[in-house]
């Protein structure tokens, strides 16, 4: 016992001890230095090279460009910082390979914990390959809705219309819906009482819709009248469709809407 | 200290470090080059290999090469793309087949993580080699439901009737339920006034099916009536069927169910 | 940088590498060709091999039989194309079964990913090889409901009332229920108002439901009045059953319905 | 190329390659024909034995004998027919020990895919070594409900009420519910009006509990009034238990809804 | 060929391999037979081995012992059944042991098919280790609620009120919620009609709830008045609750309930 | 066979076999009394070393003694007895360690089927380790509501407030609820009629809400009024909320709704 | 056996083997004192190092400092107790590098349950690396809503609204919902009767919602009215949003919903 006491003084009071102790902490301030230097520079230059590459002739549509510019950055953050963890903990006289090569029970759990990481990173890759959404697009994942912020290494940011912001980890990103690829269609139901005349009301709805696409541009074309959905003694819902521009459906339904009952007011029909 | 900040010295002013630093640019660039006129080439071949194809006597059916054309160009993309990158690491110097072979802590991570790729183009082979489904057919899948736009080797595209675009991982698809094989059958439910004779309402509603084939072609044979579904002391519900064409079903009973309202009315039978 | 160049340059421009790949593209046009030829021809056979069996004294039920027939072409159609591909594979010069045989992190990812393939063939056998359900049967399979039309190695394709086809992965079938084996029995509910004696009532249900299997040969016997299924002070709820033919309750219950309708008519008895 | 063709044509060509075909073909013939023998007379042979155990002093249960009966008949045949695939394989030159003593991509695959398969095979076994239920029993397995059919290696039959059969893999059964051990009890609430007198009107119901245990023999003991299970302003609902025979609780308690109906109305107690 | 069916006609009918068959018969016979006798001797020394702890003086609780029984003769009769099963294979020339410790495909398939038993005999260990639940105890286990009746080695029995046995595997033992250790409070809500007068109402109740513990010796303690559950324009919620013994608390409280309706009609409470 | 009955029947009837069998029982029975002394004895040295630390000026809160008190207590009991059964085991002749370092089969199944056991250790020692929650904190864990009777090695127990105890394997503990730390806010909702004058309800209600502090020790600072939920024409739904301490937010909600109902009748606002 | 007691009370009666105790009892407490002054000096070193930071032109956000600041603490607290019990139990001789190296079925088991104790780690440093969320943020993780107050290494603590502590281990953290990125938007619908005129409603609407920024400064711009979100005969309802600083909408909405009433009194408008 007080041998080893002795022994922790010895270590303790030298005046080696301190000097190391010192270098070691001059590195770990220069490494961070470098860091936060390396990640800023970097992130100036992929800016300025996609800020070419917009003006080049070859290149790809301007859409896919927001996503590659800030997953580039990402990516950038990522190596850089982890580089600066390993270059620490070298510092420390920590050996990160020989750590990661150990196989036993340490191994196993940290495998077996990691695989979500990799699955994580692995989905990210494909979903920026493949183009399955872009940085502007709105989608559907999982139960968040909005618009992609940002696609990076292990996370997807999404923000919904009421404005929070859905932080997805990329391997828990399964089916994606993307609402602004094609044109959308806005599905209208009206529930019209049974005292009115069928073939007058359906000639009168169809002369309403056709008037439509002046008044609003968002809509592709004329909206067409689809038929009876069902029926019973106190209604008679039909429903007609309007194919808007991308993800202006709700918008136009609403306005659509309110066309309708002043127009309904006009030519008497009925609403149940 | 002092030394390694020398040696780093020593290699970032040498002439070698830039002149191969430029190669390694140089090569990249190439590369990149390379891989973009190969994509193109490549799917250019593809199409005109399939139009040769198209009018050979042998061929697949048309609903087929469809989808083996998209999916050919999308295993092109993969193989050429994958290649470019493992081209790009080698230029820097980077071993991918060693790192692949490696185990350890980061094989088991990522032989795990990778699992689900793997899955994906696994089911993904099997959904074109059987046949499950072909570009342009309507399908659902889990909660999506549409007309497929493109099988890849990874995903699969699924529009939406209202314009959504579904990307589906193909190792998560289980079920698929194909509506564009077989002839469709729209069920008809009505609820009928108790008041009515049930023996006449039931020669009427037989007569009145008879002549719904004359008037919509998507109807294949004459609709059957079924019976009473259920009744109370309020209403009698009974049912009816129309064959119809793949997916017409919903806009067919759209327009009987228009047809019955004056039908009904003009025969004097209560709905309720 | 240069030398390779021109090594590449060597090996494009060289008559000797022209001729290979005229060669290997040669060959992979012979392979698919005896391929179509292999398939054809033994579906063929298999045909030819089951009409003999039908007629012979030993063998099984029809209903089993084309289940086998089905399967067969099915597995020969795997074997013969999976063959096609690992020749093509040779063609171009890459040892799969070495391939199959590599441990390291690709084959962990493999192993791993064709897991659920290799259950959709074991599940897909004992299927078949017990008997538990066959070409033409009426199933519950999830939520798929309908006819099998086939049952193939890897997925079990069942046609639903409404003609949407359901491709179920054979793993992923868990429990299934077979309507065709055993008779069905029809469940009919009834809500009769409280002021009928119920005594009178009874022996009316009872003589009502004597006169039914003369009329409608799909029942198997007299239904049976099962009593009070529920009551409070506005309904009184009776049960009766009907054994009838495998899958034939409901159109028999919508018979039976609308036969009840006019006999309580006929009685005085008020439904509530 | 010229050379492969030439082998195939001299492999092709051979009396020998004819000879050794024919060979297998009429091996093949013979292994179906023992196959076919062996199930048939090992099955007759288990049902003898059971003949004479049912007789014997010592045997078990006639409920269990009808298990194991189904039982081992189902595990000779697997017996044998596995006994013949492997055979036929071994006809053809396959080595199937080799192959399943094989690790490497394809054990892997193989191993997890199987799990489940051994994991039905365990289950079953602890089903049938414990007694939890016997052919003839009454079930609920998941969402299955009816008596039990048979109980297999794999799967087990349950066929509900309505006529469906259930089968369902050992491997998925999960928690048992069985109805043939002990009596049931049958739980009827009755909602009566609020201007009842509590004390005369539950001195009433005790009296007609009392008389029940008479008129039907699968009533246990008399059953026993509980009390007020929950009141209102318009309603004061009061329930009662009847023991009866297992799983007769549904019948019984339809039969006493109507008596007390009848009851009610002699006595002059409103219902609601 | 026919060499090999002269080998097995010369195995066949040579004496040796007949009486090597009776003598297997015979050892078999004479396994299942002491395989029996140790089975009932067994479980009738470990009653008698109970019958004299429960007398002496260090003993566990009745409770415990009860538990203790069942599980030792459950797990006795496991472990003679084994040892009988792996003495018949061996006799049959099998090697257990071998096939146990032999790695490869089945191996790998067995392992992971048998965890799940493993896990049912470990969880078993530690419910009756720990004492969560004893025979007799009224518990809830995932859906199955009721009276535990036996504690298995792997399952484990409890019995509803409405007579269904439930058996349940360990090892999907998760929450368990034992009723028996604690009193049981009853939670009773009345709506009461609004013109009622609140102050005197509780002073009402508050004598109505001191009356009740000499009526109910179940009740641990005077209930206690907590006050407005919830309010609108139509009636007035208020709540108390009782303390009654352990799983009495629904039988007292459909007896308050039935108090408190005579109670309110006596001192003019208006409920709602 | 005959020597085999022979050499069974030396070892049976010598007197050495007998001699050692009672020297097995007798160190059995040793080292079940040695057990139980040492957990006894054990037990009472943990309480004793805690009743000395809660007089020490350093030591922890007094809430988290009794979690540590119980725990020690719990982990004692379970080295204990291990040990015992270990001793067991071995006087049988049984060598554990050698069974637990055994791979094959058996150990893939063993290390599969523990890992719930140990995740259970692991969760369960940093829940006490992190002090997510105390003995005597109300907490929810998954369904299970109420106050932490015990944290154990393995399980932790929750007595709900109707007097269930909830037994948690640590493991399937996920989201902890915590009500004990922070003060509770109890949110009230009251529905108003739409003909009372907001401004002066507004005022009337600020004045009830700041009486009431005076009256409840439990709450903390003055209910605070929020503004108006939602309306329509029937009913205006305004809120308030009252920061209580822990736990109290239902029984001082139910005292002042209570209150609320005198004070509105008093104030003439009507209630909807 | 006599001489294995007599080695026993060797060992237990030496002076040699008290000594030995109470110098590990001396040891244990030493490092018992060690530990708990390292973890109050190191997070004290900790809060000096961020103060200054505080100050540094250079440094983070204080958001960002705040959760760091919480980090280092838990992490420091960690390591130490870790090296603690280490320490300790090198103490008591007990080497824990060789146990966590062994493989064997413990180490199988261990690897597996601790998994998620490593997934928890790794998912807590990504939450902290990647700013997903800091302390003080409002957050939805799972079904816990409410503030951040710590993120730790293993577990994330969040407080909601009504004083509900919830902890959560990282590893079970999917998506998290941040609040408090960007504004926020309140949406607000309200049903109005159909007599209203439309216009002359809309134009009414329009000028109280340009009124409300002057009244509310946590509103960012002027909320704008969408149009009619549904109508039938009974009501027709319309919606408008306002956009509020972060997490401000409900507080907001309650208030608004307030205005308007007054307003449509004011106004004449008629709500339903």
């Amino acid at each position: 016992m007080e041998e080893r006491l002795q022994s922790l003084k010895d270590y303790l009071f030298t005046e080696e001890t301190w000097i190391q102790l010192g270098l070691t902490f001059f590195k770990v301030i220069l490494i961070l230095l470098l860091t936060a230097i390396a990640v800023k520079f970097g992130k100036h230059i992929i800016e300025k090279v996609f800020a070419v590459r917009q003006r080049s002739p070859l290149g790809y549509s301007e859409r896919r460009q927001n996503t590659l510019l800030k997953l580039l950055q990402n990516v950038l953050t990522y190596v850089i910082y982890f580089s600066a963890i390993i270059a620490i903990l070298t510092t420390f006289g920590i050996k990160v390979a020989g750590l990661l090569a150990g196989a036993g029970i340490v191994g196993l759990a940290v495998g077996f914990g990691a695989q979500s990481l990799v699955k994580d990173v692995i989905t990210g890759f494909f979903i920026v390959f493949e183009d399955q959404f872009a940085v502007g697009d709105q989608v559907q994942i999982g139960t968040a809705n909005g618009i992609v912020q940002e696609i990076g290494l292990r996370t997807t940011k999404v923000k919904s219309y009421t404005g929070e912001l859905h932080i997805i980890p990329n391997g828990s990103i399964l089916v994606v819906i993307n609402y602004s690829i094609y044109n959308s269609l806005a599905l209208i139901d009206i529930s019209i009482a049974p005292e009115n005349d069928i073939p007058s009301m359906e000639k009168n709805i169809e002369e309403f819709l056709e008037g439509l696409p002046n008044r609003y541009e968002e809509l592709v074309k004329t909206p067409s009248y689809l038929g009876v959905q069902s029926f019973d003694a106190s209604e008679i819902v039909v429903r007609f469709t309007a194919e808007t521009l991308p993800t202006k459906q709700n918008s136009i339904a609403r306005k659509i809407r309110r066309d309708l009952i002043e127009f309904f007011e006009l030519k008497g029909i009925k609403i149940s």
